[in-house]
């Protein structure tokens, strides 16, 4: 197991991060082929769970892109019960203080780093047997910065050791600030928050990340400082075409917002 | 989207709840077509969980019947992941203080007030792109009282802010109180407690809600100011009316108590 | 292994049984519990399929009822792999002639008397290592009767040796009559061939049953000689039961009729 | 129950359909939200198959599009399970002659005209208790035409009685033909077959359908005669468009051709 | 329901454990017919959920084995949930202080002594309607000691009241003092610690547990006291042999290691 | 797409084949990851269906293992849709004659040599675009002969072309001939037909294969001349190795009997 991110990162460049609403499959199995740096189950907001996620990784694993995941909460049942299925990365969402990071580290990593309990079944078959000399220096933690609350802890949150990295979720941050949620954010205070994250997160080492709804959008996230991006998700991506496409056979607008939600 | 019972409850009338405790969409949308004003997903007790939430939900919107579900534990991950999907109503079991009411409503809630994450990938298929609009004047939640201690702050718990109101529990009260758990009690003080909490309840403006095991009482529950009133289940229903049927055909006893669980 | 409803039928007897509409192990599992004579898991109309009813046979073991299914088709894939997770009955839709019914009881029975393959996994976790001695003389083979084509044929049909039984389905047979689907039915000429089917059944030895929509005419059926005998569905108990339980509550109409389909 | 793709056709016009490979509810009630005339599920090369197809129809219903499927083969059991789920329409594969032709139209209707068996129970929960009466008049049956055999015995295939139409499988003819396989076919004898095909169904008043890789091939089938016109299917939309919006942010090649499979 | 390990530690005699990782009802039923004591479904580091331990449970119920589960974490929600399926036993993980083993041991026992919620839709008809009268009395629950901080505030874990015993997980012990993750520990202070426990565990009459990696280390554990003793889990016994099998064909090392993970 | 088995046939060795009976992807991928040179999801006798073979397949792709597939029945639809999921290989039941055979190989090839429908969906992404070019020379096709219809038309099966073996079902054959169901036959006739048929298979330069229920068994097959040689099952494996470790424990008697069933 050798975490491909890391030497992206390490190389100073920004990785392209999938994202998988959809609880199937053989579509994972079809991202992980089209050449994702990473691709990352939501179970947040996407309609995957546990059971669901098993043949995701699975998927996934037909490749060379790093299969991540986002919790639904930060809860130590789910994380390590995704950790020892293979996952290499988790982000956790509303990591809103310094305690919270601090409890979503230990579970990510093992003893003495923190206090991942062992067993980790699919790993060792999708990895190899030494899989527990090698998790801790392969595993990505990425806490979700989306509140208001996370954005004044934001020091005390990157001082948490081990920590990989931060993630925005620029919809639920303009929520927090009593802006409509939306991606691709360039109204202030969110906006600045944006520009002053990825600065502070790169004095500290820590990976930046954010979630867009544009390429064009994401590029400019990357030129600004941000290592981890992501795109819409697949059902976004499905829809949004299959939209387009309807409107040219039928010449009707089409009727979702991509920059509304994931 | 706009929730069917708050006109119910706006007309001082009172709302007839379905249970779903089988985790089975056909039986969820047959339920949906014939009309009861809500059907409620029991993921607490009933044999649901979020993977099969998701088709019984998309069965219930075959119908206009409003689609609610009772979590397993007052925890942010399930109950946000639940509204994501598209049901209208919370039911959080063991609310006994003001404290578990308040992290409650705050699950249920946008900001301002309170901290669910955006991110509503069928709710918004289900009811339009501007769900995020509406949520927060549509959602309904409902404490469960039902151990002494809740009984206890039932005034601390009235008193939070946007809680729609309160879902009473019998079999759980009852077993606080050292009486066996039922439906239907007569017995004091769990008797007694069901009339103070529905006046007090509406003393605040909130709505009081029971489980019941019979039409006869449920019938009683309305009459004394209860406006969100459930029945049985449907798998209660199910058993014993085959049950019945079957004594009639080979002369045996029946072997369930309608009135003993959900 | 030992069949009971062979041990029923040596006695005179007529066997009571139940009908699986519902994909569900847990539902199974109750209706086994109840006391049933047999249950059936309908592939056909029901929306069962292989994967569900592995649980379901599972659900129904809990119990001494005996298990059994109706098949989709007349097709040996699916007999011979129920079979193999334990049922000890098979019903077969629309078996019009004798060519149709000698290959139902060739996929049903083991050389020399048929042409099943050789591997009951569960079969054998269930009723233990022998169970290949005791399979041919447990199983239960019906072959529906319910079109005019199978009741031309019926002499024919009846003639096939080793087929246990035959079982009216008096909706078919009446829709290929030109009359309304239903149960329960008394107009010519689908009532009287009823009649002239269990006599000519018993005269051949060999069992005759029919599906109902209620216990009235169940319990007439089997006075003028049905020893297998069905009542409605878990999905119609279940629904005509609360819809009723709906009336009570809102004095409204009920919108099924438990006679027209499973 | 009123099948809306008859009206379309009485007026003159083509309809659209959306064509679902992915096995998933969600994915099914958004193409269902769309606007597409109707949406097939397709359980030969897509990969769903009973079980996932209940949810997906359910998810459908919550729209006015309509649900239809193309079964695997052309094999009763399939057949009649799928129109007692609702599907207002079948698409068989490989009917190369009037037999295959017959025993298909057979299937999908009841007595008088087919064989199919009584047992609706989603159809009546979803269109109503007088589903039977409606069905027959409201149900599309469509052969695919996908065989040099096929060719040959056009005649003799549309003038099978209750038969709506055929459908062009262009990837299939192709092959047949030994060209290779692929949607958008401009090369005789493949296409100077589809523009035959469309002329002769019209002059027997049966409905032509073809598969389409593009908007404009589809535009151009419309002009031609043809009045059932499916575009690519879910998962060539979320592939190709991904693979695009991959390639603008790493500036490499997509990997897949849509002209070539489902 | 009468929890035979009750009846096998009242006679001073150990109980031998099975251990579940695979999800399948299937594999579950094997092992309940097989002759162990109890088998435990592993939902922390199996790859067992709530929707696939439901037909787990209801394949051990063909058998008189203990139905137990180990769950993912000390939470309430899922251990009241699978006590309402009617797993007679729970282990729960990570217990490292007397607040963590009193919550505990609160979810699992109904009021007076505990919190648990009225419900038991399985339990009842798995184990009777009285279920609610021997339920209390009934349910082991065994709290994991596998950290330092565990050990260290031993005394006071065993203090708390109808807690039925500990489980020793060696791999996390090890793990939290820095040694390799393992099962059959020789090393201290693990080793040393295993002794100590069991001691003072049988001097406060609780039950000492702990899971081994094979049948040698099992017997020793026996011997010096513990009477709750787990072997492996199915997977480990499917692909060790397996592996052995395959070496034996092919003349190549097995590559697993047996007491590296469950 | 390079079919592993080919190379190894070609240069006169046997395949070793591992064969899965329990519907689940992670244990198909462990199989996958231990170096079978090919793993068997066996369809008919195994508790696998088309929805748990998706995952299973993805599982073993994650190695070079060759996937392939026993099918229920030889029924054109199930072959085609497991060919469109990326099996490498078929195998057939109770192919008794040369129509039989005839049919099967139609199923497995595309046009000119079959009649196999074109729409490989998962083939391509995992095979690559493609995969249409090397599907029909990288196929594998192998009859069961395993009834005494099946010997006595050997040689007409044996010269289908294109056809790529054989192979024998020893339970099966023994029930067809009046003996007990088994692997590891050594008594006449079966002993004498197995050596006649690898005999016939070579002769026509056909692949012999052989189900065997022991290493000593399977490598004296291959000292025959089987060149595909499948041993036992997962299931098989896993439960004779759990009674085993169970009896040193509780020193009582096995109680299954690996040569019985897969």
């Amino acid at each position: 197991m050798k975490n491909k991110l890391f030497d992206i990162w390490d190389n100073n460049k920004a990785s392209i991060n999938a994202w998988l609403s959809i609880p199937n499959s053989f579509t994972a199995e079809a991202f992980g082929k089209m050449g994702w740096d990473s691709v990352t189950i939501d179970m947040q907001h996407g309609q995957n769970d546990y059971s669901t996620a098993i043949a995701m990784l699975q998927g996934l694993s037909n490749s060379d892109t790093v299969p991540m995941t986002r919790v639904p909460w930060n809860e130590p049942g789910i994380i390590m019960k995704m950790l020892d299925l293979g996952v290499q990365g988790i982000i956790a969402p509303m990591i809103n203080n310094k305690a919270d990071c601090e409890k979503f580290v230990s579970y990510c990593y093992y003893p003495p780093i923190g206090q991942r309990s062992f067993g980790p079944m699919r790993a060792q078959v999708a990895y190899g047997s030494d899989y527990y000399q090698h998790a801790n220096k392969n595993i990505i933690s990425l806490a979700m910065i989306e509140t208001k609350e996370a954005v004044d802890n934001l020091d005390a949150i990157l001082s948490v050791p081990n920590l990989t990295g931060i993630y925005i979720g620029p919809a639920d941050m303009s929520s927090s600030y009593g802006l409509p949620p939306k991606f691709d954010v360039k109204e202030d205070p969110v906006f600045s928050n944006i520009k002053m994250i990825v600065n502070k997160a790169r004095g500290k080492n820590k990976i930046a990340g954010i979630h867009n709804g544009s390429v064009k959008y994401l590029k400019e996230m990357i030129e600004i400082g941000f290592q981890f991006t992501s795109l819409l998700s697949d059902f976004r991506i499905m829809t949004s075409h299959a939209e387009s496409l309807l409107k040219e056979l039928k010449n009707v607008d089409t009727k979702s917002d991509n920059t509304s939600a994931y």
